[in-house]
């Protein structure tokens, strides 16, 4: 369960409108950034909100051998919000989900982006307050 | 897009052992923990690790209007990590996020668990490294 949370926040997104306000768009570019990472698909779900005429988003998750991919689109702000979520049990795979965001970055051309790296699985690590609950 | 993702981690879990085995035990206790907590549920997927003689786990997504809940389960470790993630678009879900959260707590029966919060979506907000790339 030790892993890579990349959390991060991309805003006022320059690339291809339709990543934003169409699913299988979306679907498409977020299934190819995961493979040709190297990772391992296993199942996904996009979902559509709004309606064709007045699109309002899509979420969608990847599930992966590896773990998970999350993301929220936000067609009215150009707003995404993505979580790739790696663990290395049975290999390093930071390399894998860097590979994966530098695809999706390059793909949204945010103006601004931001990102935070949590590393999980761990309850001894300081990214986490620990709560002995027993 | 703006909301609050809560990050655990549950440890030593005493709970039923079917949730860290089963993908559809799994997956009905998470659909209610959900639901009960008045969020609101639009999809989701359980793919579960391993054989039925050797289970090695599930990973779990469900897609809410409010943005997403993220499971793994390590059955050899009586592990779990799990993200729930609600955005604040329309009203304030924290308290929904929060009730969610304890039902899968008190249903896991974690002897350790972490919890880290992070608010989401403001670019301005302390919690993010901020990047402006152009």
């Amino acid at each position: 369960m030790e892993g890579l949370h990349i959390l991060a926040e991309f805003k006022r997104c320059q690339g291809a409108p339709a990543l934003l306000k169409e699913a299988g768009a979306l679907e498409k570019l977020c299934l190819q950034a995961c493979r040709d990472a190297g990772l391992t698909v296993v199942g996904w779900l996009f979902h559509p909100f709004g309606t064709v005429a007045a699109p309002a988003g899509t979420t969608g998750a990847v599930i992966l051998a590896e773990s998970h991919l999350a993301i929220h689109t936000w067609p009215e702000q150009a707003a995404v919000t993505l979580d790739i979520y790696v663990c290395n049990f049975s290999r390093d795979n930071r390399q894998a989900a860097e590979a994966a965001y530098a695809r999706l970055l390059q793909a949204f051309q945010p103006e601004q982006a931001s990102r935070r790296d949590i590393r999980r699985g761990s309850l001894e690590s300081d990214a986490f307050a620990n709560t002995t609950l027993r």
